[in-house]
């Protein structure tokens, strides 16, 4: 069985074990405050280009949503999020674990837009019974989302300059950003994103770590404790070291970028295959997911030697389903899928 | 500078890493039912001689008692706990998050009793205003625990009576459990521990692991829909198979027990040191953890080469300090330690 | 101005102030367990016909769901309402602050039905990935709705039955329960809801008392420890007299029945008033809320005299407004209001 | 049976039910707007002598420590408090539902120093893992306290001056500040009270009030939205005018001072019957509650004809219990029961 059902079906990438295997005797200091992890922040500020950013290493998506979300808001208020944000949907709950409603707004490709937040956030300040409702309290984007789409820089923009008028730090999910930064589908750079967004992450785990998400900070009044919020929620590692040494590697000579482009790279392959074939998407996705609408006898035909995900009924008689690819997928596999793809009947 | 400040400053075993090496391009499914976990999983049922316990990998010690807690108690019951226990005071309010008290014991060694237990329940009940208090839910304890003493298993074996007959699930944090385990201070093994406890984890960051804790499961009232649970505490991993590989390894062939027991046979040679130097302990810890009363002069002398931490002040002239050993504490470096006790004046 | 905007504009039926005076002197234990409570307990049990149910006073309506769904949901786990149900709007995200997400279902009137219940059980079940979700775990209606409307008996039989299938407890919020039980929209009586609905509450504050909700647990499983919530959640008064003298007053001699009944009677004269003048009504009320669609000129002429809500914009030159009757509604201001309707240009 | 078990075992004053009488039919808008509250913030705000003050009205006592300390921390913070304070012992674990640990200071007679706060915040900030701990956030005391004790002027000054240096908002709950302002124990006037803290509140359940307390918030920064909580929390009253008419009575012509000073003057006779008796006090409280050390014998003496509560075991053969007296208490009650102390074998 080939896998494409996710982008976290593999290890790490080998640079990082190395490094890993390197260090391994060396003693460091625990939770996060060894030299591994100080170098790390220093070359993701400089990717960032924003010398004043907080970087802090968390473990996996969830629970860095969770721990970024709670670190803001009041009890009173709520996130905003896309009705199919991952925060919204995915996660059991946690935002309401830490008391907090997240206030969805309708989107048929995951994206929402600067005007839907000001619609929302005028809504609740109209209504003379607002402080019977939850107040919006921050804007929680992905990027790419959930649906493999990207914003543009000026949607960003946009969105960006709305929050701030309206007192909404934006939060960004990048626990796939980097395959977002080198698809050609977004004119966004990382430093466009640490300019407009509040505080966001850079995904690990689906792009070449073994787990780990890095945590940027970039608006000054929300960095003050945030390692309490960290080992509070259970983020503060031990060893903290394992995700510094990760992300050093990653972000030392380009390694995140590079792997990515690898990723996007293979899933153009596969769109395009299917789209030779055929086939139409749910979503428009220049990221490493791919959504085609198959017929459902082909889902069985394909599922024999490849795993991929069932998305959502289309029709009766036909199926979204998900590939993946990732920083971890070998072209051959790519290939023979393509082969495999032309000669569906 | 040699680092006895705390037990996890080195990676991992290098047969983990080797592991994590050979099985690293091999695609897996995610969040934890791989077979890595599925095999990990089958070597500690058997090391618990409990075939029907439920096994769940968790990232860090904090979440894991978190997710433990939030999982068994209703709204209204706390988490009955040495004054000393970890989640009482070191975990930065993660069960407070959740909405528990933690309700707590005296304890000058860390330990607490099945009369203290019954005490308090006992006090609860015989009161009329009951209504107007935390009901205990749950009894935590720690072995080791953080003091580095150990239950005997009589002792283990009251406070489980005694929380049966009050119908309070008995929970172990067993962060450091494997040098209890091999411990001569302690007569508990594995399997007295899962007949003994509703729930408890096997501590893996502290004793191998770059990071992970496996929690067992014995009470199969506490079983359902615990991996909702791992999920809204950010601790369903999407690379499950880091800790699945880890666990693997070290219970495959008794990693496990075999590393505990370099280092605890490490902190008896400490302990000696500092005895036949004349010096006496805080706690009489027979675990990788020593608590040595020093002179304050002392401190700085020892701390130009060694790092170890501070733990309390003891009288005007005097302090508590901690030394810890581990599975990766090198033999040379305690030797040179024990040469330099030696020469201290 | 004579008010018409909410059902809580007077203070007490004069029965109620009256049996407080009596009693003012007497001595009475605190916190809900005196004669008063245990009288008015008697009444209810007895108009629900279900001698076995728990019965408990708390204060208002956001407390009250509050300290129910706290008592009865684990912590992974949802309550299914109506996308409009006032758990999803209208109470500040209190249901979030107990860690718990509300999960919404489509409907235009406020009611939501049984095949609803069970699309949405059988979707989070079928989905493998189901432990990334909250779970359903309650069902929380409101009747009368928010909205005005009724359940009919056989619409709460198809609900109940579903939710027993189901495993989920039924909890219907009764704010205004009286106004529907004397509706001729709605068949279902008190001793039908209390042998469909798991937990529920016989609303008092809108219907004849300064405050007071008396909340009805027939599952036995729900009982346990049921103060220790009401403690929790601020609820338990340390002069439950209050309370208990207030629905002892309402339950003794048919009160409750017989002032819904004339609110309810208001408040058909008064839509039968805009009826004949020719408007329509956003939703079909049979209770004592109605909701004409009025020109958004006629607003600001009615509301020289009157005071009635502004529920929503319906087009660019129409207005959905709410007009409330209640126990305390004039018989003279509801002709004086029909006069003025007729009157209209 | 005559109840000195607590003070509030009667209803209201009689001035409080004889208002709400007069304005019963009246109408007023809902949710805390009404010219009631109006009214009675005025009174409230000149007897603190703070004209910029916020006054609010919530219900009763858990339910406002919940909401003012939940409105107040971030979540990694806790509230300081004697260990004996009613937040950590009494309300079944309600800021904990919020997310909070109470961090408690040893105390006998239920105050708490100056200086603990201090040895407490710098041993917090001392530790080099303060990470992993509870920050103090705000500190709370209760005048009196729940021992009957009360602080001096000098004692308050303190307090507040070491919270000011560490930015900790000092909260005092007053649920019985009438009887500690007219107490001859404590030099300390409302308005002082007013200007040394940044939110106390004024109780009116245990003072006359059918139930009622009124939040003073002094400190602007803690001001903002503070209905969205009284809301979530269950306290903002669909008929806010009951908690209105109540408070604008009691600080209309100075009740509620004249009716503390009725409570107090009838606690100190019994505590001087007792005393000239031989007993001993269990706290020296110049207050309203009472604790005589009792021999057991004389208890179910006593018991036969007056309710009190048992405190606590003093020794083998002796019990701590209180009588508490209050605004209703009939003077005659007192002076039998002073008669029949005399007679005491």
């Amino acid at each position: 069985m080939i896998r494409f059902e996710n982008d976290y079906t593999e290890g790490a990438h080998e640079r990082i074990l190395k490094r890993l295997w390197e260090t391994n005797e060396e003693q460091a200091p625990g939770y996060g405050v060894d030299s591994y992890c100080e170098k790390a922040k220093a070359y993701i500020r400089k990717a960032c280009d924003l010398e004043h950013a907080d970087i802090h290493f968390l473990v996996g998506g969830t629970q860095t949503n969770t721990t970024i979300i709670a670190s803001i808001l009041r009890p009173h208020q709520g996130a905003v999020a896309a009705i199919t944000g991952h925060i919204a949907v995915h996660e059991t709950g946690a935002i309401e674990t830490t008391g907090h409603k997240v206030l969805t707004l309708p989107s048929d490709d995951g994206k929402i837009r600067a005007d839907q937040v000001k619609e929302m956030y005028d809504a609740h300040w109209d209504d003379v019974t607002h402080e019977h409702m939850v107040q919006p309290g921050l804007v929680y984007i992905s990027h790419p989302t959930e649906n493999g789409t990207t914003y543009s820089k000026a949607e960003l923009e946009a969105l960006s300059k709305t929050c701030r008028e309206c007192g909404l730090p934006l939060v960004l999910d990048g626990a796939r950003l980097g395959y977002g930064l080198v698809s050609k589908g977004s004119d966004l750079s990382l430093a466009d994103i640490a300019s407009l967004c509040d505080v966001f992450y850079i995904g690990g785990t689906k792009i070449g770590a073994l787990c780990g998400e890095a945590v940027v900070i970039t608006n000054d009044a929300l960095k003050k404790d945030f390692r309490y919020f960290i080992k509070q929620r259970g983020g503060l590692l031990a060893k903290g070291r394992l995700l510094g040494i990760q992300f050093e590697t990653l972000f030392e000579n380009g390694l995140y970028f590079e792997i990515s482009s690898h990723a996007v790279e293979m899933a153009m392959m596969i769109r395009e295959a299917f789209r030779e074939k055929g086939f139409s998407f749910r979503y428009d996705s220049p990221t490493n997911q791919q959504f085609p609408i198959l017929p459902n006898a082909m889902l069985s035909e394909l599922g024999k030697k490849y795993s991929f995900s069932f998305w959502e009924k289309f029709d009766s008689e036909h199926s979204v389903v998900r590939f993946c690819t990732s920083w971890a997928t070998k072209k051959e596999n790519v290939e023979m899928l393509i082969e495999d793809i032309k000669a569906l009947a």
